[in-house]
C-alpha cells in the first residue's frame, strides 16, 4: 500500500508543476529558493519560517512565492522538502515534518555534516516522508538571507549521502534537482562525506579560527591581504559552526593532529635554519595549491 | 667633507627631477616604478635588471623610462636607489650599489624582512651610499612584472625600520616619497618589525602552506572557496620566500608555537566535545576577524 501510494507521488513529481518547500530561510534557503525558481519555473517554491520578516522579506526579493510560519500549513503542500537549517535543529525539524507531509513527500537538507542525521534518518521509522541526505559545497562567511543569490549554488559540489535503507526514487529525484540548479553531484557515505568536508572545509576554518586568536590585537592592524585571505572563513557565525564542529569533532580532530604534525616539521626546520627542508615544505605546498586553481 | 657633499646632494633631491633607481624588476619593482612615474612625473625613473628582457617589458609596460643589465651604468646616475630583490641579496647589492653610486645617494630596500639587512648596513661603513630600511607591505602570490601596477601600494602600510645610525635626511626623504606614493608609514625598529610582519604575514604564510601539505590531494578536489582563501598565500614563490621565513625564523618559530598552542586547545575542545569551549573559539575568531574587515 505504501509502496504504490509513493509509485503515485512520485509519478506526480515527474509531472511538474510540483511544490517545494523550503523551511529556514538563511543564505542557504533563500539562494536555493531564487535557484529553484529559476531553474524550475513552473514549479511552486514556499517558504517557512519562525520569522515573519523572513517570509515577507523572501517574498519581495522573489526567493518564494509564498510562505509561513506553520509547518502544517505549507509542509502539507509539499512534494519536496529541503531542509535549510543549523545542524543540530534538522533531526527536529524532519520529524516534525514527517507529521505534516503529505504520504511520499520527499525531503533533504543541506547540512555539512552527514554522519550524526543520516544515521538517526536511519534508525527512524517515518510516517510520510522519504529523506535523503545532501550537503551542497556552497556558502559564504556572510550568512543571511540578504545575501542570497540564485548563482550561489552554479558549479558547486553537491554531496549526496544515501544508504541501503534510502529509497531509490527519492535519491533520483533528488539528484536530479541538484544537477538542474547546476550543481555537480557526488555520492558517497555519510561518513566518507564527513571526511571529505574535515579536510577541505572543517579543517581549515579550525585553522583560520586558530590563526585569528593566536595574533594579537595590536598587531592586526598591520594586516594586509595575506593575513585577510588566511583568516576570511573564520568570520562566519558561531551559532552555525559550532554544531558542524560538534557533529564532526572526531574527524575534525583527527586533521588538526595530522596539520599539527606539519605544522611542528615546519618549526623543527626553522628552530634548525634548515634552508632545503624549508624551501622544500614551501615549495611543495606552492606547487599543490596552484594545482587547484 | 661628505657631510657637506651630503647636504649639497640632499639639496638637489628636493629640487625635481631627480633619478629613481630600481633594481630588479618584479611585482615590487615594477608597480613600484609605475607608481612612481605616476606619482612624480618630471622624475626620472631607470631599472636594473640581470635580465634584458625584462627591461625592455618593463620599459614597454611605462615602468620606467630606460634601464640596463649594468649597475655601473645605471645606478651611477641615481639620485635614490630602490633594491627590489629577494632578501637574501639585498645585501649583496647595496654593496655593489655602494661601489657604483655618487656620493650622498640614498638607498632603501623593499625586503619583507629588515633585522639581518639594517643590523648589516650598520656595521658596514658605506663609501657613498645613505641606507634605510623599508618595507612596503604590498604584494601578491601572483609574481612578477606582468601582474604590476601603479596601484598596488594604493593604501599599503609601509614600515620604516630606522636606527641610531641612519641619517636623518635619508630617512626623511624615503618616507617622504612613500607618502607621496600615497601608503601610510610606520617608522619601527628592525626588530619590532620582524616580530609585526611574523604575526601578520609570515605565520599566515606558513599556516597557509602547512595546512596545504597535510591535505590529501584527492579530497582538494573537492575543496571549494574556504578552502582556497585560506591556502591562497601558499602559491607564492618558494625562492622568494625561503628567505623570508629564515631570516625570521625566530619571531616565525615563536609565533607557530603560540600558534600550535591554540590548535592544541581546539583540539582538546573537540576530543571532550565540549560545546561551549568550541563556541568560546569561534566566537572570538570571528569577531576578532570582523573588526578588521
Amino acid at each position: 500500500m505504501r509502496e504504490s501510494k509513493r509509485g503515485v507521488v512520485h509519478l506526480c513529481l515527474e509531472m511538474s508543476p510540483r511544490t517545494f518547500v523550503i523551511i529556514g530561510l538563511g543564505l542557504i534557503g533563500g539562494s536555493l529558493g531564487a535557484a529553484l525558481r529559476k531553474r524550475f519555473a513552473r514549479a511552486r517554491v514556499l517558504g517557512v519560517s519562525r520569522s515573519r520578516r523572513k517570509i515577507n522579506l523572501a517574498k519581495r526579493l522573489g526567493f518564494i512565492q509564498n510562505g509561513g510560519t506553520s509547518f502544517q500549513k505549507v509542509v502539507s503542500q509539499a512534494d519536496i522538502v529541503f531542509v535549510c537549517t543549523p545542524v543540530d535543529t534538522i533531526g527536529d525539524i524532519v520529524e516534525q515534518v514527517d507529521q505534516a507531509a503529505k504520504p511520499g513527500t520527499i525531503v533533504t537538507d543541506v547540512g555539512s555534516t552527514k554522519g550524526t542525521i543520516v544515521r538517526w534518518a536511519d534508525r527512524k521509522r517515518f510516517r510520510n516522508i522519504r529523506f535523503v541526505g545532501s550537503h551542497p559545497l556552497a556558502g559564504s562567511h556572510h550568512g543571511g538571507l540578504q545575501y542570497s543569490t540564485a548563482n550561489l549554488f552554479d558549479g558547486a559540489v553537491v554531496f549526496l549521502t544515501p544508504t541501503k535503507k534510502t529509497d531509490r526514487r527519492a535519491r533520483r529525484a533528488i539528484a536530479s534537482i541538484w544537477k538542474r540548479l547546476g550543481t555537480r553531484v557526488y555520492e558517497m557515505s555519510p561518513n566518507a562525506h564527513d571526511r571529505v568536508v574535515a579536510h577541505v572545509s572543517h579543517l581549515p576554518h579550525g585553522v583560520a579560527s586558530c590563526l585569528v586568536n593566536a595574533v594579537s590585537s595590536n598587531s592586526l592592524r598591520f594586516s594586509a591581504s595575506g593575513f585577510l585571505d588566511t583568516t576570511r572563513v573564520a568570520q562566519a557565525d558561531p551559532a552555525l559552526w559550532t554544531p558542524i564542529f560538534l557533529t564532526n569533532r572526531v574527524h575534525l580532530a583527527c586533521d588538526l593532529k595530522r596539520f599539527r604534525a606539519v605544522v611542528d616539521r615546519l618549526i623543527d626546520a626553522l628552530s634548525r635554519g634548515a634552508r632545503a627542508d624549508i624551501r622544500r615544505m614551501l615549495a611543495a605546498a606552492s606547487l599543490k595549491r596552484r594545482q587547484i586553481g
